[in-house]
């Protein structure tokens, strides 16, 4: 099944906001073998979204949009659709009572009346709830079959919708037994490309098991992807499994999840199942292990807290980290981050304690120490070990690279693989 | 000047890689006047190539393409847009040299065959430099003055082709009197897309001071955008300058900066002139608010560190919270979160003690606190004041708003304007 999306809102076109949402919907839509076969951004302007969805239902009949549904006049969707259709708008009474209701339920005495316009709704149309937002979504239809999801264009609202509403719709609509796009990730980190592509020798060239093979390093490492195009689910669930599994047999060592998971998650869940506790302290990274950590839901078994160790004084005195070994040492030394981690140890109370020490730029670099530098110690249980690493990048990235190499220098420890 | 974007990709359909590309390209033509009105965004397929290029052409005789020029197979931009303008395609022998020197600078004694395909260019066309890559760009005009520059893909290699090729060959093409597209962005938080409308009353409906207006929600507040479309520089700036001023008169108070400032900079700043330095205590945030903090370069000077207490335990040990407190209370309360700033300021040593407890789900919640209950306490040399709020959205929402809003409490309470 082939569909068209056209993305609506100027500060797409104006580049000051990247469009996430068209990747998202990609990714989702070809899980349940619908394929997005052109997508269309235009800007605010009533004529421009009419002409570019007309277009894109006479190629496909099929049409999904998002954006421009808020309470403000630069978002012309509704309408704009309406008017294609040849349809009046109505006001919509339940969706109005949600919409003040929602408004009540957060504290606000009365719905600001521009919110109103969210409740038009077009003749014949269904409307699709948002449980997120105040602007529902709609589903409009014509007498030859040929329809239009529209959908907010705010993330998070987006993204419950299309899984929670879309995703059920279309599959019911259009279920065949047919080919599916499917795709493997394995998630590798602590290993450069180009070194990776040499474990993998000929298997990792162009294709593994014949199924295209991509590269794709970022900041928490390189991850590898397989894609099936043409096989039903079933076969093609298979031909992951063996890809997965030759990549895997080169690069084990390296390999912490698959597909979406996130390092942070594989590591609490090691944890759990040893009913062993994490302990942060963190200096350049500022809080951002903590964060990763945290941003799991159910860390709070496993996680017992941190201490960012901004200012030495705080290493000292919340860390007991000698003053003396910083005066030696330096705050960026590896005495200093072993001290570090198991002083979150044993004051915070875990049996695993984490330390970050590293100048992450752009200022505080020395020939010595340059910009990039990073310790990190763990201490599983009282077993120390401190690596260092010399990162390239900005502040975020050296940051984000920290954090990632503290996760996995816990995981090896707690696997026995390090 | 106007005109339209294709980007070419089976990746960016299928969801795999975001187009940020196309946003580059956007800013960057932006500043010259030249605006993007239409983007769209086709896979590998020849055809649909030259179908949404020829559709381009007719609305704006002006296209780029970004994808599609590299050595493989599935690479068709070079061919279908050839076909396109009825033109063959012929090996052009500086470019095979040029693509053949390259190899060898970086140590291959032989090109690989399939790179040859990427001397080939149309008759007539103009072979645009790379400096980054083996894919030149290329220029192709017909008799009616009609264009399509095609660029590479790859993000460091079209960005620099744009920057140093396409943009002086547009302004010198389109030398007008010096009309630039111009934008300026308010940045409010703590205030709802649509109060804020209501707030601005009719100086915010459509456009301010004749400048059209947009309003951008998201996790740090709602974005207002104006932008000046055709006017010399120096008057669009003293548009945009006039538009910010009036927009301010209307809602000053929720205000934090301009264009790209971030909140977390904006405090910085202010602490930095009041020599105030900042300590933080966190519960659901887990080092989000210390990560924002400290991702600002140069927050070693007011940025002390801070505890990330997730667990009660550490409530108390390290932030001196009383356990009959969060007994009595509960760790999402308005006397633990007092404690809590209060604790931070103490304990770690600053003026400034930021407190952040609540519940960021998706578990947890109760019907006296359901999921999204954030506290917040800011303890300015002994002045708390603490304020709770209820999230919408998913865990990581919760969170985001709940740094930001704490940053702002901070900001009024050190500005005066709490």
């Amino acid at each position: 099944m082939r569909l068209e999306l056209v993305t609506v809102g100027a500060e797409l076109l104006l580049g000051f906001t990247i469009d996430t949402n068209a990747a998202f919907l990609a990714r989702t839509l070809s899980e349940i073998g619908v394929e997005i076969v052109r997508r269309t951004t235009v800007g605010d302007d009533p004529d421009d979204i009419v002409q570019a969805v007309r277009d894109a239902l006479d190629r496909t009949g099929a049409v999904i949009t998002t954006g421009g549904l808020g309470p403000t006049a630069d978002d012309r969707t509704r309408p704009a659709i309406a008017s294609l259709f040849g349809r009046a708008l109505r006001m919509d009474e339940a969706v109005m009572a949600g919409i003040t209701a929602r408004f009540k339920r957060y504290g606000y005495a009365n719905m600001p009346a521009s919110n109103a316009v969210q409740a038009m709704v077009p003749e014949g149309a269904t409307v699709l709830g948002n449980p997120n937002g105040s602007a529902p979504g709609l589903w409009i239809e014509d007498e030859r079959g040929r329809w239009v999801a529209m959908l907010p264009g705010v993330p998070h609202e987006m993204r419950t919708m299309a899984t929670q509403v879309i995703v059920p719709m279309l599959t019911k609509r259009y279920a065949t037994n047919g080919a599916v796009v499917l795709s493997r990730t394995v998630r590798t980190t602590g290993i450069g490309e180009s070194a990776l592509a040499e474990l993998l020798g000929d298997d990792g060239r162009d294709t593994v098991n014949g199924l295209p093979l991509a590269f794709l390093p970022g900041w928490e490492g390189v991850d590898l992807r397989v894609t099936s195009h043409d096989l039903p689910r079933a076969d093609a669930v298979a031909a992951l499994d063996g890809a997965e599994a030759k990549l895997r047999s080169h690069a084990e060592r390296y390999v912490y999840g698959r597909d979406a998971e996130n390092l942070a998650a594989v590591l609490l869940d090691l944890c759990r199942e040893r009913r062993l506790h994490i302990a942060t302290a963190e200096s350049c990274t500022g809080g951002m292990l903590g964060e990763r950590i945290t941003a799991v839901p159910g860390s709070s078994d496993v996680y017992v807290g941190g201490v960012v160790a901004y200012e030495d004084r705080v290493k000292t005195a919340s860390l007991n980290v000698s003053p003396d070994l910083i005066r030696e040492h330096g705050a960026v030394s590896e005495p200093v981050v072993r001290a570090m981690a198991a002083g979150a140890r044993a004051v915070l109370g875990a049996e695993i304690g984490i330390g970050i020490t590293g100048i992450a730029g752009p200022a505080g670099g020395t020939s010595d120490k340059p910009v990039g530098t990073v310790w990190v110690a763990t201490d599983v249980k009282g077993d120390v070990r401190a690596t260092v690493r010399r990162y390239l990048g900005d502040r975020e990235d050296v940051r984000r690279r920290s954090a990632q190499a503290a996760l996995e220098q816990v995981r090896r420890s707690v696997t026995g693989s390090a």
